[in-house]
């Protein structure tokens, strides 16, 4: 297995990876991003994410996409937003490995804390993350205002 | 009432703010970072967050401070990491009023979506952020891993 920073050239594989996921997730069309604005986001100047990106004989069979964020109380801290493994390419080791990348990464630059998300029925992903060290915040809950809501409550 | 961009001269009000709400959740020394760190990513060249702050009489009473996520279905996302009204100033809508210019930052920006957490006890602000056109997600959760966890974790 090869892990590597991803190039601008995988952006369609890596979309491929976002989309079976989603699919996966029985939300297909909540995918609204296409590869060339990948390319243009992650890719170019000041990019908004980094992602490593795991080979296997040459295909690209999972990926870890993840950025900074800032805490007010910790400073810079690293959001890992997506850890991805093909379906048929899972319990080979290949998301273990991402994992490890990105907190070898995390480590490298030095930040206070890693952050990511987990849905609550999802048992196996919770006792991997916790016998790595992590801790699930049981009080904190996401809340999100899409677009379309913002503007209404704008107008 | 008046809403402006943070400036570096504010970082020390701005960090009072985020060091009297780090004291009334029981927390007062979980602020690590310090004044310079705070001008270093916050008001340099690719700041790691924008700052919104709020003045009463010339007193700098509240504060929203935000940044940009990316989101492998949506793109860019702002993410709202603080805001903070200072205790005594409660109720006079300043809280109110840094939310709508976070959000009216949001709409110019063209977003397709703003986040942020809450503690799953504080029903006041569920029900404001609810009435706002939120929504929270119940089945989502939070996970941390600190330096010294994957300190450990990688050795």
């Amino acid at each position: 297995m090869n892990i590597r920073l991803a190039k601008k050239e995988d952006a369609y594989s890596i979309l491929e990876l976002i989309r079976e996921l989603a699919t996966f997730e029985k939300e297909p069309d909540a995918v609204i991003i296409n590869e060339d604005y990948l390319v243009e986001n992650g890719f170019s100047e000041n990019p908004s994410f980094t992602c490593y990106i795991a080979e296997l004989e040459n295909e690209i069979v999972g990926m870890a996409l993840f950025y900074y964020r800032f805490s007010t109380w910790k400073g810079k801290t690293i959001h890992l937003e997506d850890l991805i493994v093909k379906q048929n390419k899972r319990s080979l080791g290949v998301g273990k490995a991402l994992y490890k990348k990105v907190l070898e990464f995390a480590q490298k630059q030095k930040v206070k804390r890693v952050e990511w998300v987990v849905l609550d029925w999802n048992e196996n992903a919770i006792t991997f993350y916790e016998n790595s060290g992590a801790i699930v915040l049981d009080d904190w809950r996401t809340v999100q205002m899409t677009e379309k809501a913002l503007n209404k409550y704008l107008k």
